[in-house]
């Protein structure tokens, strides 16, 4: 990806209940988007037996040495590749072959999803844990271009409802745009709110844990066509276009394949 | 104004720090609608000077023996009269005249306002204690009729910004349409939000006090044509269209004077 | 009092919904305690009808020429002085004599009191505006004394319920010790909580403003000897001994009249 | 244990976020207690393992067919027996040896723990999840007996903080006592609070659900013999003297093995 050329400095970021070296590294880049996601193991064992699926279904890329924060990593690609971009909520134009993949591949399992009445998925969410998602795939709205894939967003928790009010003050009196909310969703029954960051990034900050699934048998809640906006908005006003649409890097030529 | 033939049984109610017998009484009637505000005098003294000013002015219509809940009363009509609407923030086809006439005749004070760069008013906050608003008048968005009074909503005092969210939820369950909010407004400081009740009128929630003045010497706090918004929403979507251009009774037909 | 020779540098500090120079001025000192409280009067005239009360009581100490942030101002002794401690609850031998003192002198009216069995005063909370008390005065459980005042604390509002836990963090995160609380109040119905500052005196923060009262006929709210409890705590843990007996400057020394 | 001849009508109670039949069932009964705990395993091998342990282990009681909401279920007790008490939070007078238990039998972690200066454990939590705790023992400071098992509190998630003062306001008002709180945890650094519910049990009700731990390498936290006090109550006032000892049954006989 010959990133080396055009990266800048990079800074390291930890919220005061992550117990890593980080969870968010920014790195200085000419436009916004996201480098790459790690996943960790529960073991070497564990990672072994990943490995071994990664490599039978082809997407897997290789070993490489470790970084700052975490030791030897095997790399691989999403189907849709994303390609520049970051973090927990992606948009695809084919959000089923993604959720598969990482259904499949990784064990992740579905928690919820919105299916259109063809049968075809408009969002779904998933997670290996009782969070309602660690990762997310939503519809590309911008674009019926295969193979484009988009960060959505970064999500952090962020407190209690209050503490959303809070800040909407302090970025309301610095004149930052927030995008949407404070307002509750219907999918993992969380309260958040959007806001661009200003190298052009959405991030995601929730006012609460949403609902943790302990039951081994879930079965993923099914939201209908019709039911889309109050999946996404449970009470709130509607968020605007650029929610569906807008996703960083902000281009919409085809991805070439690497 | 012939109410009792088509006015059907009366309920009293009062919210938990209300003092006296009732603070709104809700009559069974074919549309929505603003029967009477009444502002209770300090004393006998005071209600007294407040006749004086009333007659003077032309607008007052006389006494009445008193009803439930209260006793000798002297009614009188703004100058654009509300004809069968209710409660606390009115839209006006004349802003300044109905500010001017509770200042004058009633000694309100102007607390904010909201000024067109020609020098009219969008809409004016007015109070006698250290509240920021009792009275509020609007200008009505949907007509340029002179004459035309329209209740735009009541509000309550609601508790914490926690409860507009735990009360956004119990609507939303129960499938009854939140208009706006939970936002905050930049008039006030308040954090609210906007449901129309089943009869049609606009209810609104303050989910804290606002700021308080307590300063004798208060300047009235100024916003521009184009501050219009955040006077509104401080932070929170977009008002939808209905905000400026509904209120009840909802007829656009002159009002023909009494 | 000659303070100017032991004071040393003031800091003048103001709360964000203050709209004075400032509300709170800090003085260098050897030890914890109160220089003088004042009040604003709403008018010229105001201030000139207090004066004539005051000089009549034999109270008035007579005019100053102002100092930063006010203009010309009349100084006056409450009859238990408060000698070098400050501010809105006081604690005194005797709680009547000044609680009646500043309804006859300055207008303030009695909102609530707890009351021995005896007929004696506990305490009082007395206010001008809407608030159940800008000013109290709590009976000194440390001593007997006749003519010893003492600052119980100073009163800043600060916001909702959630900001005192989040301050209850900050706090215990840096070792600073919390009196008492998050608590509710049963006078006033305020969430609230204590903090000895590090000078010494003790800081109250208001989680909300409480209730407002607005009735011309406001009839004090009484409580019981057997309420007392109760009434400084609605729901929390019980206070700490120290809550009823001590004051800044913690000394036990009669005082000696001026 | 001839329950059945003194049990009378039981009823099932599920939280809001609870997906299963019940998650509390109480039976009417002659004094408060405990009947039993139960845990699903998250598939029949799942079951079928940790089976195959406990029958090692000696604790295993056998199958029984099933109840109201659930299938075949395996029994066993604990090794310091609770008898006749419930729920998530368990006195004992050997913390170490029902802790090791979990651990060993059914694969429970130690996520935080208080240490005696001499090694011996005050209390333990544990869990299978990112939570915490769904299971802790605490010391029983009331008796030095051995093999006395007492529930000392079923806790339930309760929302945001805020809920848990908009309930102390309610109990407050109805005359219901609260333990102790809302205050927040050092262990889970959770918000929560105390009730003794009518029937005598201790009940807590959580304000959010503490730190999350997704690491599959976390270590233990540790606590000394000193922080104790910091470890249940992060901030708020001291736990009364009953929170150490008192549990139900409220008896101090020694248990008679079965």
């Amino acid at each position: 990806m010959q990133e080396t050329a055009r990266d800048g400095q990079s800074v390291y970021l930890r919220a005061y209940e992550d117990f890593y070296h980080h969870t968010l590294k920014v790195t200085e880049r000419n436009e916004p988007g996201l480098g790459h996601i790690s996943w960790r193991a529960s073991s070497k064992e564990a990672l072994e037996r990943r490995v071994k699926e990664l490599e039978k279904s082809g997407a897997g890329k290789g070993w490489i040495d470790g970084d700052l924060g975490h030791g030897a990593a095997y790399q691989f690609v999403t189907p849709v590749p994303v390609r520049r971009l970051d973090h927990v909520n992606l948009m695809s134009s084919d959000v089923t072959r993604n959720k598969n993949f990482m259904m499949d591949e990784l064990g992740f399992r579905l928690r919820e999803h919105v299916v259109r009445n063809d049968g075809s998925e408009i969002g779904s969410w998933l997670s290996v844990s009782p969070l309602v998602h660690e990762l997310a795939f939503m519809g590309d709205a911008s674009t019926s271009e295969q193979g484009l894939g988009k960060l959505h967003h970064v999500a952090f928790w962020y407190g209690f409802p209050q503490h959303l009010h809070d800040l909407s003050e302090v970025l309301t009196e610095n004149g930052i745009q927030i995008e949407a909310g404070p307002l509750k969703h219907g999918v993992s029954q969380a309260m958040c709110m959007y806001v661009i960051e200003p190298g052009g990034n959405r991030v995601e900050l929730f006012g609460d844990s949403g609902y943790l699934i302990f039951d081994p048998d879930w079965k993923p809640v099914t939201w209908t066509e019709e039911q889309v906006e109050r999946a996404i908005i449970f009470y709130g006003e509607p968020l605007p276009d650029t929610y569906f649409k807008y996703g960083t890097p902000n281009v919409q030529a085809p991805v070439v394949n690497k």
